[in-house]
């Protein structure tokens, strides 16, 4: 049905198999730092959801960065929040700010409305992932992803972005009945979400647990690593004959490494405060590790920007371990590439990473 | 000189010295969620420097928890900023938003101007020591702060708040030597400032590192956590005959705990991801330990807040240990309390806390 895939490395790393090299992807690298992405939001009315609900310009941004570096996987372009919008909350994007939806859910009779989750609704996010897997032609293989269960809920009872959490840590401490009848149901949403994607196409699923780290030791557990946990037990592992790895990133969540190396996922992504080398003796014989340089060195001239990506490297080591089994390292962001970022630095990180992994493997 | 402190349960616990109770006091415990202190911020003109660089109304919102809740330690009513100040930055606060420098630094030309730093600009940081100290009249310490050389130093180049950290980062990766004469200058002026302010009265002072965790792990190391070890040496750490406890809190720290422990200070605080049974374990027989309630439990009603408190008493446990011997631990929240928070519910919280902490001992 589909052409054969030409670059299974980033496959292979997610599942500890032997690889020549280190693969490397960006959090958000289809994105407003690409002048072509400019362009093409500007076909769609400037609108960031126009783009994404467009098969044909989600198609089109999802390939570009492949076509100006060579990255080892695509992802869908798409939002964390298209699932509360077919929930009915109402997403949209204002000129210039975050997310927001219309109706957020504070309450019972709220919470109520939100079991009418219409998976026809998500129908543009599932061509898109069909449409992308046909025009990358086997060239690199296409994760798709969604929030996680607590991360879609701050933004469900929050209405929008925040910078305390005020409103939905205020729901999650007075009624936590209700906080976690809201989870779970974000939870069967998410997984009927990501099976279906899987479905469309996507050979592998991240579950992007954005706001899981402005959580209190505990209510972590309890109110995000339980449901994303109830997500992974839940997807399709296989799909035409290959193994789909899940990918699990809590930003902010160095602290719970252990426990969310225990969730079922196949890799779990770090943000740049955690120590690679620390993380791979912890948990590298259980997990594959992605990350973790911070977005911000891209900043820094070439040269630093490629000293800063072999680090990493160095930082992880090499994959392969003196019994001559293998531990798994994706080369990855710790958070989405910014807006801001000059695309050629991009260029020197991606040389950096590919060559110098060869060089660790030699 | 200074009348007799009537209660030493904060400094005991800084000391892992044995207590009756664990002290309790909050960040930001003199703030806008309390009307008292809303009416003096009016007599001073509606502006937060209105109110920090007069002595008299300094001094009078710095008590005004205190008579309010049986908290255990006073802080110095101020701002992290005014070192920065001193440098001729011209720090502002607009109405409703965050601190804002007239002159950020950003170049050569502007690090060499830094040298000027004048202590005697900060007379008014010191009278209100002078005179809050003796406003106390012994009923609990005094504690004094200052911001890290790092976190001054974010402010000092992004030029007020920021969420990305853009600036400071890309000066950083770009110009580290830069970044290090900043920090070097910032050092040495936060150890002057600090021990100005054991001169003047205050009889415990705490580095607040409030943007140490945004930094990659290696880079907090080297522009953080080093530039707080210089100054942890440079502070006096007895004055009257009476020792002065060290307090650092660096704000997503936890993932270098163990390295913060050994930077000298005698306290470390912890925000409220940490798991403190964990954390003691660590490093309890090396440091006290300060925190780490969600201030946002304080929107939950009375009871929820008196559980949760009395939640973190239990994780941490009893500070004497089986060998007979104490571990410290001082309460306090993980961050500055929300200027939302209903003040019945801080009522709540110290009560549960004094009277859990002293069935624990039973």
């Amino acid at each position: 049905m589909w052409p054969a895939l030409q670059n299974d490395t980033f496959l292979r790393a997610c599942l500890r198999q032997p690889t020549t090299h280190t693969p490397v992807w960006l959090m958000r690298q289809a994105g407003r730092y690409l002048p072509e992405y400019k362009a093409t939001r500007v076909k769609a009315g400037n609108s960031f959801m126009g783009l994404a609900t467009n098969v044909q310009y989600a198609t089109e941004v999802t390939l570009q960065p492949l076509d100006r570096y060579p990255l080892d996987a695509a992802i869908l372009f798409s939002d964390i929040l298209t699932v509360p919008d077919a929930m009915g909350l109402g997403l949209s994007f204002g000129a210039g700010e975050g997310p927001k939806f219309a109706h957020p859910v504070r309450d019972e009779d709220a919470v109520a409305r939100l079991d009418c989750f219409d998976l026809d609704q998500l129908r543009y996010v599932f061509d898109a992932v069909t449409s992308i897997r046909k025009a990358l032609n086997g060239r690199v293989p296409l994760i798709g992803f969604s929030g996680s269960p607590w991360t879609l809920g701050c933004y469900m009872v929050e209405g929008g972005g925040s910078d305390d959490y005020r409103l939905v840590k205020t729901l999650l401490y007075s009624r936590p009945d209700l906080m976690h009848r809201i989870l779970a149901i974000n939870a069967r949403a998410v997984t009927t979400y990501l099976n279906a994607q899987i479905d469309a196409g996507a050979q592998a699923v991240m579950i992007f647990d954005s706001w899981g780290g402005v959580l209190a030791d505990g209510a972590f557990q309890r109110f995000s690593l339980d449901y994303t946990r109830q997500v992974v037990a839940g997807l399709k592992r296989e799909k035409d004959g290959q193994t789909v790895p899940v990918l699990v990133f809590t930003k902010g969540g160095g602290p719970w490494l252990d426990e969310i190396a225990s969730c079922g996922a196949d890799v779990v992504g770090l943000d740049w405060t955690v120590n690679l080398a620390d993380a791979r003796r912890r948990v590298g014989s259980r997990v594959a590790l992605q990350g973790n340089l911070d977005p911000n060195v891209l900043f820094a001239p070439p040269e630093v920007v490629a000293q800063e990506g072999r680090a990493v490297l160095d930082s992880f080591g090499r994959p392969q371990r003196a019994d001559g089994g293998w531990d798994g390292h994706i080369f990855n962001l710790g958070h989405g590439i910014s807006q801001y970022t000059p695309p050629e630095h991009v260029t020197a990180l991606v040389e950096a990473v590919h060559a110098h992994s060869r060089q660790q493997r030699a």
